[in-house]
């Protein structure tokens, strides 16, 4: 029998995906992910592990059923993992308390300083000089090597914050120092990013570039906090007695995604407007209906992304016995040494202040779905060829596979503290 | 400035549209949705009506800034418009009581019976007779024939449901035969559209391959509803014992998917699979879990479905100075009378049972979602014309239009009953 129905995408062209099978195919990828981060939790490693190696499992390494880029199974699977990364970095700014970001004060600041600018000289310095597996000729070397250094300064506060959570000591100093880094640590990260991928597409690295791009980043961001937290409130007010609770969240995705748009348009980062926009909302009344009502949104979205992105993994490129494949792993090798070591330094800025320097050096470590980001658009303008990409994406699965394991240990040696 | 970021379409081919315009897109088809929505219910008319002429405004008839079919942002809309379609039969199967709908007994299965046989046959009567405006030639007559009648077969129990709802009158027998007759006309609904769809694709019409079909998808959902209200508990329970309620959410957008998916690889219709999944869900023990977090993602996919509907609307047709236009007109008109006559005439089935002949009749009015869907189908399928599709859609606005209003003068005529 014929498979017929509501043939959206059959329109002329051959290798149209039926809307059956791309349906099949997102419950196929949300199960995967959910059962992988179940079982990644249930070893004690955070979920998102397990929905990355659902990823590597579904696509080309072993089973082969995501779909190939161009198809039109393809454009729509990229998009909804598109669509889960400005949700996740909505939740991130919605969950973001920046008065809290700014009363953590000189330690953080200093934590997150130093954390994001040594390993990014050690990964652009690393790239620079060493040996180093071929990338794409059409690219500089000394754009590919700050991408490389940019991978770097990732911090993931998804991940520390639950392990520091799961252990009782979200209430210790070390434990604020932290998560008000690695929140800083967003932020720098996103500019870096907005950097970095302007930078990767017009292929040309001067400082005037960087210092527009890095203003208009910045810029947007303020201006959209600043602006968006006087009005937003009043706009929420007014959606709020109009209607139900469904209207709220229709408004509050609504508004990430137009300040995504518009931050695009400005020439800035999608998720930078997302972000925007969650920070933004996370100061209006309708903050808990939101948030409440977002989450199972991003719940259904952000596992297309981690799958999406795990599935650009090519396992047979790490094979030792593959000519380059021995490479590519040695590069892996040395960029989580330096990814290690640039956040372990971290800990023992701000010599001034005092905290236990171990803990919040090794909570730093976990560059999680981040550190992800920065690689999938790095595959994607082709500034990190397939070898490179291979070899940062396993720098990210070891860091955040390493943190908790050490956290674990470093965290969990003193008494628990009386305040939760 | 270039606009550089995540450039997760630009392959290769030209016109291939950014993230943030499709993002943008999608914000602006929400807001224009859900402010049409809400102005047609402060005016005492269903949201849905609002959601269609937002559609109609944002269309090629006056602004013109929905995606063209075939371009990556058209495919990725028309994706999320089905997907809004598949949340949406998802939501109704959920809100179907079996067990309700088994105990509105003969008056409710003889009036949804008459309700569907009597619109069917005067449609498919009035085409085949008729004159008519052009279509597709490879169509054959009578399946266009059968595809205009089937479109008269649908009610929309959400509006019908609603309107009681508002007047105080969801307790009376009235009310409980038209919501019965409702349910019962969704599910015939769906079995004659995947019949006519199928048939539709195939471009033969035979009495085995109409029975054949019907056997499909009758036995589809029988089998489905009948195996997954067995297993379905134990499953859920389980799901739900792991982990916290996103997972169970998950579980049960994945569970609509997988049905939907295998329903059209069983040759059925998508939404028959995905109204299945509703109806084996609404049994289980997360119920409640899962019809509060679906709301917010269906609220989120079902307006982009009206709107992508409402898009398809070009008023230019129906333009009476142009030639062939008072065709279409005249079409729509004579259409929207067999379509009243068809369903008012089911208020009078089942003679030997009391019950207020023209509230029951007024009740089926509506076409609603429903109709709708069955419009939409026929247009992508080819089957219905780009005339015949806006006589269609003008004879479902109608009814939809016209249902309130009626009903509010025909079943507000006597006291209330003292059942809420």
């Amino acid at each position: 029998m014929h498979l017929p129905f509501l043939p959206f995408l059959a329109a002329a062209a051959p290798g149209h995906d039926s809307p059956g099978r791309v349906l099949l195919l997102l419950a196929t990828a949300i199960v995967a992910a959910k059962v992988a981060g179940a079982l990644a939790e249930r070893w004690g490693q955070p979920a998102v592990l397990g929905e990355l190696i659902a990823g590597i499992l579904l696509g080309p390494s072993l089973f082969g059923i995501l779909p190939a880029a161009g198809s039109d199974a393809g454009t729509v699977f990229a998009f909804l993992a598109e669509l889960g990364v400005v949700l996740l970095l909505f939740e991130i700014g919605l969950e973001t308390d920046l008065k809290a970001m700014f009363k953590v004060g000189p330690a953080a600041l200093a934590v997150a300083a130093v954390g994001v600018a040594l390993p990014f000289l050690l990964g652009f310095l690393f790239w620079k000089a060493g040996p180093h597996p071929q990338v794409a000729s059409t690219v500089p070397l000394a754009a590919t090597a700050i991408f490389v250094g940019a991978t770097l300064t990732a911090t993931s506060v998804g991940i520390t914050a639950r392990v520091l959570s799961d252990l009782g000591r979200l209430g210790t100093p070390e434990a604020r120092i932290i998560v008000g880094a690695a929140v800083i640590d967003d932020v720098l990260g996103l500019v870096i990013l907005s950097v970095v991928s302007t930078m990767a597409m017009g292929g040309v690295v001067t400082a005037t570039g960087v210092g527009q791009i890095l203003v208009v980043a910045v810029g947007f961001l303020v201006a959209a906090v600043v602006i968006g937290k006087q009005l937003a409130p009043h706009l929420f007010t007014f959606v709020a007695r109009i209607k139900s609770r469904e209207v709220v969240i229709l408004a509050a995705i609504s508004f990430c995604f137009l300040l995504g748009g518009l931050a695009e348009l400005a020439g800035s980062a999608l998720i930078i407007g997302a972000f925007a926009a969650g920070i933004i909302l996370s100061g209006t009344d309708q903050f808990d209906i939101i948030e409440e009502r977002v989450k199972p949104v991003v719940a259904l979205f952000t596992p297309i992304f981690f799958v999406h992105v795990g599935g650009a993994v090519d396992l047979h490129l790490l094979d030792p016995a593959r000519p380059g494949g021995g490479g590519v792993l040695w590069v892996a090798l040395a960029l989580t040494f330096l990814a290690v070591l640039g956040k372990l330094a971290a800990g023992w800025a701000a010599p001034w202040i005092p905290f236990d320097r171990l803990t919040v050096g090794v909570g730093m470590i976990p560059r999680g779905e981040v550190g992800l980001i920065f690689a999938e658009i790095g595959r994607r303008t082709g500034v990190l060829g397939a070898e490179v990409f291979n070899a940062v994406l396993l720098m990210v699965l070891v860091t955040t596979f390493l943190a908790p394991v050490l956290l674990k240990r470093v965290a969990g040696r003193g008494p628990r503290p009386a305040a939760a």
